[in-house]
């Protein structure tokens, strides 16, 4: 594991990827929880609010990157995958609000934590009559029955190896052929340091908060920012140079 | 009081207001708060999402309303008044909201719940650097140093008199001269009936997830419907009839 992740840092430095790969230095793993502790603790927010927040950001930036063709049903349907933590539960308020928007979204979520929290976003899908998969198709049947899948499963908490389901999980979503929306990291991805070619290669990646350092590693079509809550005293303190939103946007496109 | 509500009713059926006259028959009180106990019971909502979208929608109509002179400081200045219940909540996210936006909003809050929610959402204003005042100052005073005022006192909920210290405080928001644009329901106005002549009578109305039978006597420039999380299926049920919302905008301009 140590080896790839060392020629990943090395190519890194060689052939820097096509997007944000000067500019972002971003916060380290560690930071990134730092970050997040201190908008829970001395900032004052609510996992709720900033996960709703995070997830509208998310279905926004989905809408842009796939427009729905208003003639048709063509794109409309969406895989989320969603993962057992905050990642997960952004990708569940992310379907949400694709509803709202006229999308078809569908949910897959192997593996349910028992808070509240999570249960209340899996009883608020139902209500909006978004279906959910007991079990997720083979990688050629998700491909014709979905247009694209958003990548829910891991956040900037993860660190070591894949375990099973999420293993075989990844190996089906790399397999398909239709895009993919990752939502903060790319699911599988070193948080700091990026993935290998046999890892997700997203098309679309949507950084929360403030762009983790694996993201100069993305090599896709559209990298946005959301969740546009940071108190700029925060950003200020962890040097987050984190750059404008357009007019009351909740999420913006980056270079 | 009575018998300004029915002379006010009377009149609103002769001269229907310019806004919503006829596509208006929105809940009446009693359904908001039904529908507002759905939301929080059968479908799994919490009350912080719901709040962070609805101040979210309020701060973006706020923003539509009175767009910001890129040139000059000219219209920043926002004074958010908040009440002591929900509607008081979804005013401090507003003026968060407004901050990120670029507006420099003040807080008056004098009578704060001591419940977690509201006291998370002063300490989230204060690590924005938004500032509270202790006193309202006199109307024309008020008038020289904002460019606006957020009605956020007293929503769906409210019935029977405006006591102390409200009742002041809606004089002198009323003898002010700048615009008002109110969250839900015009603080002080029958949630049903409407206001009288001496009444608060704003520029802008947000409603939030329905309009409210009152707006049919809202005269003002614009009305918004903010609030976008409703379950179709709830929709249905209650026959709110909501009209569609543009794309992934969290407000939609009515009529």
């Amino acid at each position: 594991m140590l080896a790839w992740r060392s020629l990943v840092g090395s190519l890194a430095l060689l052939v820097p990827g096509r997007c944000n790969s000067i500019s972002v230095r971003g916060p380290s793993q560690e930071e990134a929880q730092s970050i997040d502790q201190e908008l829970f603790s001395t900032a004052g927010f609510s996992v709720d609010q900033l996960m709703e927040l995070a997830g509208l950001s998310c279905a926004t930036a989905v809408a842009r990157a796939f427009p729905l063709d208003t003639d048709t049903t063509k794109g409309r349907t969406v895989l989320v995958v969603c993962g057992p933590g905050n990642n997960g539960g952004d990708g569940l308020v992310c379907a949400r609000h694709l509803k709202l928007f006229g999308y078809e979204p569908t949910v897959f979520y192997p593996k349910r934590p028992k808070k509240p929290l999570f249960q209340g976003l899996v009883t608020q899908c139902h209500t909006m009559e978004i279906s959910f998969l007991d079990v997720l198709p083979q990688a050629e049947a998700l491909s014709r029955t979905f247009s694209l899948v958003v990548d829910a499963i891991f956040g900037f908490g993860f660190s070591g190896e894949v375990r099973e389901p999420f293993q075989s999980i990844l190996s089906t979503i790399c397999a398909a052929t239709i895009p993919v929306a990752s939502i903060d990291v790319p699911s599988g991805w070193d948080v700091e340091i990026g993935g290998s070619s046999h890892d997700l290669n997203p098309d679309v990646l949507i950084s929360l908060t403030a762009p983790k350092r694996c993201t100069r590693n993305f090599h896709g079509r559209l990298h946005f920012l959301g969740g546009r809550f940071v108190p700029p005293t925060l950003a200020q303190k962890y040097e987050l140079h984190l750059p404008p939103f357009p007019g009351t946007d909740c999420v913006t496109l980056l270079p």
